[in-house]
């Protein structure tokens, strides 16, 4: 079976870095699969790509290599590193793009990518995604073993987690994305509905750990005067222009307008706290 | 031969949705080849994706299977379905975003994808993509008969035409497109030359029947105070930066700019209605 | 080994231009493999477009096949060509969007895409990407020979190079290019380090042929009355949005911010001029 390569960067698509780092890896790998999971991270947007990454990574087959290339710290003294878990390896620098996927693994194993074999001849101090990350994650394609590409290490860099606490009947949250229909998607999840009524938040991030029930009903926010409620069960349940909550498809908490931007509606911003009101 | 699977969406390209999509493509049939159609249909817009697809899938080989998703209604009644020709299958919601290539062919066999033994074990209200589009069309490619996806149905809900009618000597149509360029590609058409300096207009949309000959010297329209006159047979008969009127590639009239955006000049939007007079 | 086609145009991702192209490549050669470089040179700009190859073309495997497409002269007299190197095929018009690659290489092998058995049935005067060059590409990556596509011709058109001169202690250059993070790319190139104090530019365009030798803390820059000096070796050399000289992944000078635009600080545009002053 073909190895597949999923690449995630910041580098957009007006350039030709992406299709220069694709060149690169057919070079080591002809045989490999490229595809695409974004470009568009916002420039060096490290905690929104690895929030992209956790909501994307699972839907790859097992075997998958993952080049993961937003970096501000090119150049400096930032580890590139590779990362092998049971199913996957993620290419990527140390900078904490990794930190919200790794939470779901118990073990992994972390090389420094160091062996200049697997590197380009001469490594740019402004390009290690063609230099150093492309090519590793190619001979990782081609069947070079993980350990051949550097020295295992044990610490990885870490970004802070999505905001998520809950005080008193509140749930606070932030904005993580925006997303290309101008949806809102919080950090508020992972929501399962339990029956047509009736929701559970498993806080994925924060200080949370127990699973908290909610009734659909009774959850509200309110966004520069704009009072949303409750949850519905998708876009159609509000009338067309109509302003929505609900879980979206990767089981957060979404603000949606039906056929329409929700941003363009409440002028948020990634980052952004958002709070939650829950009835008893 | 591998299997092609051909995408079009509104999508965009900022975030993971079309990558996801891959990704699951991939693990249900490892040897498909994605070709990206366009992913910027804009937002919602059923019609122009209608278009778009009735002007490119004839040049995909026969065999290859269109995954198809702008889908306003996700999550409500609307039935996610399969049609197969005599030489394509597409996948895509059934909202009528079919209707205009399918005028194209005298039979074709419906199904809805309701079996969920080949869908993702849980359906989200608001990413049929991910959980039922994607997957219908990875188990086509991988060899599943389409029968195997859900029953037969009949009817398939249906989109306006773009308009097209003619009154004494005005032609009037309406702009379908507008590309990247600043080209404004109208309703108009299909246009065929016969000689250097007539060409016939063959209805491809309205209640028009009969085929309509035209001397290229004896169009014109007027948009916006700037009229534009004769048919030029390329850009480069007029100056740079010079309006003209054209049959594009796709056989429909077409307002451009010679090395310009002919929108930036005039204007217009996709849905503005368009009159050419004709002489006699 | 599946052939590669690595495709850069200027024709976006809105449209379904690219999308058509690789469904008649694959009706042709369905095993090539599609490789993007980019679709978003500026609309029309062949110079831009032959700058970004120059940088891009070395960094793919022996044998890839090149389909080049920006044609602001398409449907004129200009010639569809092929051009055959040692290690690669460039299929592109003859507006001279290969003058500069070409400039690195001793001796080619030219003919005129004119052989109406390998261009699509009926060939539009506005697309031929889709109707020759296309067709072209796929051809040669199935294995038809360079001289069927049509007879070799001798002379190509030619492009002005970007400008570089040298006049006492002051370089100028243009801007060569802008990239999506906003790094303003000059022509003052190719650049190497000889120790970390002192880098050689080897003149790669302009009348300047022999090598000159630079001290890396003796270069500045005056644009809108910002000062950058000197040269750094990487992007974390300043302090984050601090503007910064550095010599970029492809060895030209390139002016830049640490985690920011630099275009957005100095509102310059591509084909501006750049003076630089070297200190004794």
């Amino acid at each position: 079976m073909n190895p597949t390569i999923a690449l995630l960067t910041d580098f957009g698509l007006d350039d030709t870095y992406v299709g220069v780092m694709k060149g690169v890896m057919q070079g080591i790998c002809p045989e490999a699969h490229f595809v695409d999971i974004t470009h568009k991270i916002n420039p060096q947007n490290v905690r929104q790509a690895a929030f992209a990454l956790l909501n994307s990574y699972r839907y790859f087959q097992s075997g998958t290599i993952f080049l993961i290339v937003v970096d501000p710290g090119v150049g400096s003294t930032r580890k590139p590193i590779a990362v092998q878990t049971h199913d996957y390896v993620f290419v990527a620098p140390d900078n904490g793009i990794l930190t919200y996927l790794l939470a779901e693994y118990e073990s992994y194993t972390i090389v420094e990518l160091s062996n200049r074999t697997y590197q380009r001849n001469v490594v740019s101090n402004t390009f290690h995604g063609r230099d150093i990350f492309a090519p590793a994650a190619a001979h990782l394609a081609a069947g070079i073993p993980l350990f051949k590409l550097g020295p295992e290490i044990e610490y990885l860099f870490k970004q802070p987690i999505p905001h998520l606490s809950i005080e008193g009947s509140t749930i606070t949250g932030e904005i993580a994305h925006i997303d290309h229909f101008g949806n809102i998607i919080t950090s508020i999840g992972q929501m399962d509905w339990v029956d047509p009524e009736t929701l559970t938040l498993h806080p994925r991030f924060g200080k949370l750990r127990d699973p908290i029930r909610l009734r659909a009903a009774q959850v509200s926010t309110t966004i520069n005067h704009h009072t949303i409620t409750p949850i519905q069960v998708a876009y159609s349940e509000v009338e067309r222009g109509g302003l929505l909550l609900l879980v979206g498809s990767s089981g957060y908490l979404e603000i949606a307008v039906n056929q329409g931007s929700a941003v363009a509606r409440l002028g948020v911003s990634i980052g952004d706290r958002i709070e939650v009101q829950i009835g008893v």
